[in-house]
């Protein structure tokens, strides 16, 4: 279709994903496929780590929370997330995490996709955990505790399943209605459901702890004592100065797996050990050059503070899977028919700015 | 109106201004009185430049170009602007500069307005010269020799006018047909023009320089002599690493002005200067406790990079000017009746992802 002389171009149009349209693709494809897919796609970028720009996340803290950007580049595609964390958002009806992202072009610098990414990165965040389960968990793991059942919860439970056939959920949270939504929301996919009086019951037994809270201080959601010989432990919630949800006691007793060491050693879990604690960066577990899990018998834990490029993995994979219906194009970029002249295309929109 | 089930709610909304909202918005105001509210918004802002946090901006560098997220927050209101720079766009009818950005809410990290920037940029940053030229100017100037006719070269014009009064312009570009088309948008507009055949026959005679040219190199586009006692310098072309557009042996003799010392020691006229020249914040004459020029016969230079809060200035006016229909609501925020319950928002959605 030819443009109209004010319309805006294609070049100029940049395709935005809704909530309602990232809602509609989940429920298209299935979300144990997407949460399988987007483990695909971040194993095959965690495998390329070192094609990526590791700049650390830009934070603005606050006395309410923190908005963060987190960009990535592997050269061909640039992307960033905005994305805030305020814990005490959901007391005034808010989420306490909510974010959008983009993608770019490398060469021209142009917007190519714009997301909503609160849906998005719930669900990377849930296929990265279960990334760090099938390769550090044991292979028979099938008993997953779930200690923090807010709005992580079923997505972590689904990825863990999905990647490591843990279908034996036990839950625990501080406040039972929680609880009992995560009961009522997986109850129809199969699980086999176990409700917990406390985070040491939950994770007795369990395969695979992931500990998922929202607190903003250093909380002890589970004690060391709890924590049982040949467990894997996703430490999802503690992801900030200030907020870690683990006893620091527990620490040395784990072989810890980490994203970008030089993140996590200022906001994941091991920012109470010395600085030279031994770490072990994921990716090289998954591209075959570190060991994991060395026995039946380790404990193992993945300290996860969310990384960009995990986003990156997320928005290059949904830009492979939006269709013309699961987007609308937005007239972000001004795109005169002269480039140098900004001026006039200004002029020629009109009262009406160009549009019909 | 109250939301359907599946509707999402007014916090899930963020208003957004599109290109063609932007030039509505323009042409509704007029564009001297934008530019002067602009200067306004952001002489506003630098009288209390302390009270926001001065975050270096973010670059990711490629052999085409740069791309650049650049926030800032006064604690109240939070702002990032994506921006690249890629001089060779030009060549496929692309932008050099394309910018969109965005507003939140410091208290719940919730977005409040996303836009275009592309105009927006240039607008400010015409603004925030002629902020510039205002205070720095002989009071008496008239003549403004625009060096650089490319896209930038209407809004400079037009915001130095508006604020100094300068309405005697003298044109120069190493391409002819720039120009031209400079002629051509401004004749309209009530200026006395001149064209010339070099830069330093434009610069002869004129109060106001500006150099305004996107070559990503160390360039010369004015000889030193070419600048006589008394002129006010308004380096806006220069602004990145490697990216100059004046002769290092002109610098000595001005009196040197700029945004944020650091950032400009790296991306600005400057970075061919020892590190510890001396140069004034700009913010600091505005706000009365620095002098600006000193005699009439001073060569002053604004040394102009583009700040993050001279985009926040921009986009807090901004958000105070739109109306309902100058912008559109973009479900970007997942906003799920229950905070905690975004799997059960997701369920619940359907098919159509919650769309009616």
């Amino acid at each position: 279709v030819a443009p109209t002389a004010n319309a805006p171009s294609d070049k100029a149009l940049v395709p935005f994903v809704s909530v309602a349209h990232m809602m509609a693709l989940v429920h298209r494809l299935g979300a144990e496929t997407v949460l399988a897919e987007l483990a695909t796609a971040i194993e095959a970028d965690f495998r390329r780590w070192e094609d990526f720009d590791r700049t650390p996340r830009l934070p603005a803290h606050s006395p309410q929370g923190v908005i963060e950007l987190m960009p990535t580049t592997d050269g061909v595609h640039y992307s960033f997330k905005y994305v805030n964390g305020h814990p005490r958002n959901t007391r005034a009806g808010l989420q306490t995490v909510a974010a959008f992202g983009l993608l770019a072009e490398v060469s021209t610098g142009y917007p190519v996709l714009l997301t909503e990414m609160t849906l998005l990165t719930a669900l990377r965040t849930a296929a990265v955990s279960a990334v760090a389960a099938r390769h550090l968990a044991r292979p028979d793991a099938r008993v997953h505790a779930l200690i923090g059942n807010g709005a992580q919860a079923e997505f972590q439970a689904l990825a863990i399943r999905a990647l490591t056939g843990a279908d034996r959920l036990r839950l625990f949270d501080t406040d039972p209605t929680a609880t009992a939504k995560v009961q009522r929301n997986l109850a129809p996919l199969g699980f086999n459901l176990t409700t917990c009086t406390s985070a040491e019951e939950a994770a007795t037994g369990a395969d695979i702890v992931t500990t998922v809270t929202a607190d903003k201080r250093n909380a002890r959601v589970l004690a060391a004592n709890a924590v049982a010989q040949g467990q894997h432990l996703n430490a999802v919630g503690g992801d900030c100065p200030g907020k870690t949800e683990l006893p620091p006691e527990l620490l040395p007793r784990c072989a810890i797996f980490v994203e970008h060491p030089p993140q996590t050693r200022v906001e994941g879990e091991i920012q109470s050990l010395p600085a030279d604690h031994p770490v072990t960066e994921l990716w090289r577990v998954i591209a075959g050059n570190a060991p994991g899990r060395r026995s039946p018998a380790d404990v193992t834990l993945f300290d996860s503070v969310g990384f960009s490029i995990e986003d990156f993995s997320a928005l290059v994979w949904l830009k492979g899977r939006i269709t013309p219906d699961l987007c609308q194009p937005l007239d972000l970029i001004a795109d005169p028919d002269d480039p140098r002249d900004l001026w006039g295309m200004l002029m020629r929109a009109g009262p009406e700015g160009g549009t019909t």
